[in-house]
This record gives structure tokens, C-alpha cells and sequence, in this order.
């Protein structure tokens, strides 16, 4: 491990690309070249981001046309008006085919300034220049996009691959505390799922990252975009092991839905989620104990919540059943074997997930 | 050529598909087939065309969980709130990731039941059974969907590729004179744009189409879809040879757009559109003046408008400027060295699409 940037090609049916991952590359224009950004440019940020970044990635975007739009801050604002604002901001900017959309901002930026890419004009380029923890392991890579619908998160949205993703860990030093410990549910996320030893690492290195410690957020940060990578390019559409990425998301959209989006942190909902899925895998004599107690006590270590809002399980059972992971009907939950081990359960029966629910949200 | 069902296969990186040409589909279960429309279908339609052939189209679909959304009528509907009304009509009926979208309609209702689809839970399959000359011939087949934007014509969109398309000639039997003829348009696109021996047929069969000849109309539709499936598999994203499928359009396009959607039907204006690019083409000495005549003769011969609106050139122009297919303001167009023999001009020279504009427009 070393202080230089790390380039991860990723290579999809939709496109290839590179995530840049370092420190201080907001500000240099050599990770903006001509061949990946084109000389018109729409900036997509919120009230929140681009007053701290904005100028400083037009300096380093240098003598093109930039138009940049700053959109109101929250989950909230993650919806088809949004949506709709900034497809008329660039009809207005007069941005064509071959203009370059840039999501500066996190996950909610992101989703919908690609979402807006994916759609305008039936499809421009989109560069991902993530600020959030959240977003620069996880939201940023592999293509998805969109917006939220009072019927379920990311109802309405795109595949589209972004044409490069900046990943600046300096950035994350303003990210407030609550927002960062979410980031580091998803860091959790990819150790708990895919890779015991990445697991390991963290809490080995779990002091260093709750201070934002710059080496250990970079190979953080690194290694999860690393791992996406290898499983984006394996699997765009999400069919089979796309899917593990989405540990704990089924029962986090659940949590997040039913408190209204916004009021939890996504990455919250998904650390709650995921230490229901390790107490359901335990349930069903799937994971041992201890791997289910490692797990919550590495997410409490990171200051986030281990249970789900006091909601009835129904509710939450009904919500999950929305989900788009769902199929015909079926309840389909990533679930563990051990730490670093999960597999798709195409067929949960319900009345054990209505177990655990009642059990977590009744304690 | 005879009167059994033609089935032209079509393949494309989006996805494969079979696109039925013949007479009564619309009543025979067997074209709605289990592996291709799945068990919860969500047909979208239209007052007009609702009520003449939903109640056939669920018939033949069986015992399946069908959901029929109508919205109302005309290409002024073709937007966003449209749109947002169907998925929320989609989330409503608690559709999931394995349902499948059914455009019974136009053109209009194939590219919202197709956009929908596209950003529906980030894709549901989509069938299409087009119910307009227009949409049987050219828009049900390629995959583009999307909504009208007031800066632009599916200014809002995405390539989502149907699962199969069901164009049952017979439904035409109802379609109004005037939007009949304003699909001729289309026919006549393919003639002109692609394959002289097939602008030949028109022109000898002109008759028998007007008269809505089922032999002639199916061997018509067939022939339009064989071209536009063997354009579309060597290019789906028009970046090529798909884009001569645009003659006419980047001037009718401006013609919708300056007349408000809706006043001049796509037809109309794409067939003024072609008459202006022949004239342009002719212009500039690159088509003889007899083949520009035979053009604007068969238009007249169908009772095609073969002169823009009164609109002055510059408004025209201006709108052309924002096109689609412009790239970096340069004007890009579908010009032709004879009849069914177009290619793309990068770069047109703005005066002379002026003059001829001017021209037009004060005659």
C-alpha cells in the first residue's frame, strides 16, 4: 500500500472506465483529460458540496463551457422533480449529445446526475466525482442510476456507466460524522460479504478509519472499488453475483421507506440490515453466532445503529416484499455462511424474517 | 409474397427479438406466448385505441394478471407527467422486476410504455403491438423510447429494445385518414432514404395504400421493418447507418417543435421534412432535380403537406441547431444522392439550409 493513486479498470457490456482513487485529484487537471470529459460540461451538485468543491473542479476542468447546477441537499430531493430540474437546466445550457454531465456530490448527487445522463437526449457521458464515503465505495461504480418513488428506492432509474470515476478521499475530511459513519457501514459491507480477510482488516484497522485517517481511508476506499469492480464486470445487470452487494439492502430500502427517506442515513438502514440478515442466517443455522456478534460489534464500534426503528414487522414485511430484489412475489435476501461468505436465498420464508423483525424492532 | 405472418428476427447487443407482421395477431394467443410475455402484464393504452382493441389484446393474453392504464390521447401527452403517471400506476399494481410492459398504441404510447419500461425497477421487459401505420413501421422496432421536452422532441429518453413486436395490419382498419396517411410518410421514408427498388413499389402501388390494401399494406409493413431490423443490428446507438433512418426528421422536428407537438402530426412533418431535404440536397448538387420532383409527386399522390408551415427560417433553423443529431452546433443532416441513396452530412452550411428554408416558408 502506497500514497499514489490507484487506477481499477472496470469493463462492462455498457462501457469500460477507470476509478482514480488518491488524494488531492479534485484539483489536478491531468484526472480531467480531454478524451474522457468533452469541452461542454454540466456540473450536477447541492447547496451542501458545491459551495466547498465546485470552483475548485472548474479551476481544474480549466477553459471549457461549464454550466453548473446546485441542487437543494438531501435523500429528500431524490425524486423525478429533481430529476426533471436538471433535464431542464441542460435543455436550457443547451448541452447536445456530446456534452459531459459530472455528479459532484454524493450517492444522491450521483444517482441522479446519471440518471439525467442515461436519459438526456437518450444518453451522454457521465463522470462520477464522489465526496461522500458512501458514494466513493459503493454508489459511484457500476452503473446504476436513479431517483426514489413513494413506492420504493431507486424505483425509477437507468444502467449507465459513468466514463470515469474520481474518487478523492481528501474530500471526505468535510463530510460530517454522521454521514461518514454511514460510509462506513457499506466499507463493512464488503468485508462482511465478499471477503474475510478485508473484514479482518477493518477491525484491525477500525481506530485509524473512525479518525479518517488518510492512508487507511485510501486503501479502504481502494479495496472496495477493487472489489465492486470485479463483481460489476461479471455481472452488470445484476443477475447473480451483482447481487451480493446488496447485503443488508433489502431490509435497509425497508427501514429507510418506512421512516420516510432521509430521516436514516442509507448506510445506516444498511448497517441495521445487515446485522438482521446475520441474526436471520443465525436463525436459520446458517452462520455461526460469533461471525452474527462480530459483525454488530464492529458497526456499533462505528457509532451505528444495530436495530432497526421501532416499526411493526408487518410494516417492514410489506415494505420488503416491494423491493426490487423481490421477484414474483418471492422474498429474495442475501444471507451468510460465515463472515466474507453470502449467497442469494431466493425463497425466504417469511415467517422466519417475521421473526427476527418482530424480535429486533419489539427489543 | 403472401398472406402468412412474416417474423423478422432481430439482434442487437440490447437484446434479440421477433418483430410478426400479419393480419389478426391481435385475437390469437399463440403471439403472446409464455416465455415471452411473463404472468403480470401492464398494458398502457389510450382512450382511442383502448376501447377498440384492449378487451381483444387481454382475451388473447389468458389467464394472466393483466393491468390495463389509459391515458389520454395525442402527442401533447407525451412528457414527463405522462410518464410519472404510468409508473405510478405500475407501482400501484405492485408490479415487479419479471413483469412485462404492453404498448397498445401508437407511436406516442409505444415510446412512453417503452421509456417506462426502460426506467421501471431499472428495466422490465416490453411488448410491443402497435396500432398506427407509423408505429408499425418504424417506431415499435430499434428500441428507442423516451418523452417530448418543450426544448425537444424525445429530448428525454433511453434504447431499451422490446421483447417482441406484434404489428397486426388489420388494426389500421381503423386508424383516421389522416394519421394513415401521415404513417405513408414513413413508408415513403424507407424508399427514399434506403432502397430505390422499393420507392418504385410505392409509387406503383400507391393506390392499393391509400386504399389500405391489406396485401399491399403487409407487404409494406414487412418490407419497412426488414430494413429498419437490418439498420438497427448493424447499429443500435445511431451512430452510423442507423441515422439515415432520420431523413426528414431533423427538419421535422423543428416543424413539431415550432407548431407545438401535436398540431402537425410526425408524419406530416417528416414528410414536408424529406421534401426540404431534397430540395436542400438538390441545392447543393448532389441530387438531381427529377428525383427531388418524384419525391414531392408521391407525398402530393398521398395527400402529404410538401411545404413547412409559415414559420420564419431562423426560428426553424434555431430549433434545428438543438436537435439530437446535432453534434457541438454543427449541423448535421440526412441528405441524398438519388432516391434511396441518403448519407450524413457532418457539417451543413447553415446559409444554404437558410435559403432553402426561406424559400420554402414564404412560398
Amino acid at each position: 500500500m502506497d500514497d499514489a493513486e490507484a487506477v481499477i479498470h472496470v469493463e462492462t457490456r455498457g462501457g469500460a472506465y477507470d476509478v482514480i482513487v488518491g488524494a488531492g485529484l479534485i484539483d489536478r487537471p491531468k484526472w480531467f483529460p480531454e478524451d474522457t470529459i468533452g469541452a461542454d460540461v454540466f456540473v450536477v451538485t447541492n447547496e451542501t458540496v458545491g459551495p466547498l468543491y465546485a470552483d475548485r473542479l472548474t479551476a481544474a476542468l480549466g477553459p471549457r463551457r461549464i454550466t453548473t447546477l446546485v441542487l437543494p441537499d438531501g435523500e429528500e430531493h431524490k425524486n423525478l422533480d429533481s430529476f426533471s430540474r436538471i433535464i431542464d437546466a441542460m435543455v436550457e445550457a443547451r448541452m447536445h449529445r456530446d456534452a459531459t454531465v459530472i455528479g459532484l456530490g454524493g450517492g444522491v448527487i450521483g444517482d441522479m446526475a446519471g440518471f439525467a445522463a442515461a436519459c438526456y437526449q437518450r444518453g451522454v457521458a457521465v463522470v462520477q466525482v464522489p465526496t461522500s464515503l458512501l458514494a466513493q465505495v459503493d454508489a459511484a461504480v457500476g452503473g446504476k442510476t436513479g431517483v426514489n418513488h413513494p413506492g420504493g428506492k431507486n424505483l425509477i432509474g437507468a444502467f449507465h456507466q459513468p466514463r470515469a470515476v474520481i474518487a478523492d478521499v481528501t474530500v471526505l475530511d468535510t463530510l460530517p460524522e454522521r454521514e461518514y459513519r454511514a460510509g462506513l457501514a457499506e466499507v463493512v459491507k464488503y468485508g462482511a460479504g465478499l471477503d474475510a480477510g478485508f473484514f479482518s482488516w477493518i477491525e484491525a484497522n477500525a481506530q485509524a478509519l473512525t479518525q479518517r485517517d488518510a492512508k487507511a481511508l485510501q486503501f479502504a476506499v481502494r479495496r472496495c472499488c477493487e472489489a465492486k469492480a470485479e463483481v460489476v464486470q461479471q455481472d452488470e445487470r445484476e443477475t447473480g453475483r451483482r447481487a451480493l452487494l446488496n447485503l443488508g439492502h433489502t431490509f435497509g430500502h425497508a427501514i429507510e421507506a418506512a421512516t420516510g427517506y432521509g430521516s436514516w442515513l442509507h448506510g445506516e438502514a444498511v448497517g441495521a440490515g445487515m446485522v438482521l440478515a446475520g441474526r436471520l442466517s443465525v436463525r436459520l443455522g446458517l452462520l455461526p453466532s460469533a461471525d452474527a456478534a462480530r459483525l454488530e460489534s464492529l458497526l456499533s464500534d462505528f457509532g451505528l445503529p444495530v436495530a432497526p426503528p421501532p416499526i411493526s414487522a408487518d410494516i417492514l414485511l410489506d415494505l420488503m416484499r416491494m423491493d426490487k430484489k423481490v421477484l414474483s412475489g418471492r422474498l429474495r435476501l442475501i444471507l451468510m455462511k460465515e463472515l466474507g461468505d453470502s449467497f442469494v436465498v431466493a425463497d425466504c420464508p417469511e415467517e422466519e424474517v417475521r421473526t427476527v423483525l418482530h424480535a429486533a424492532t419489539a427489543g
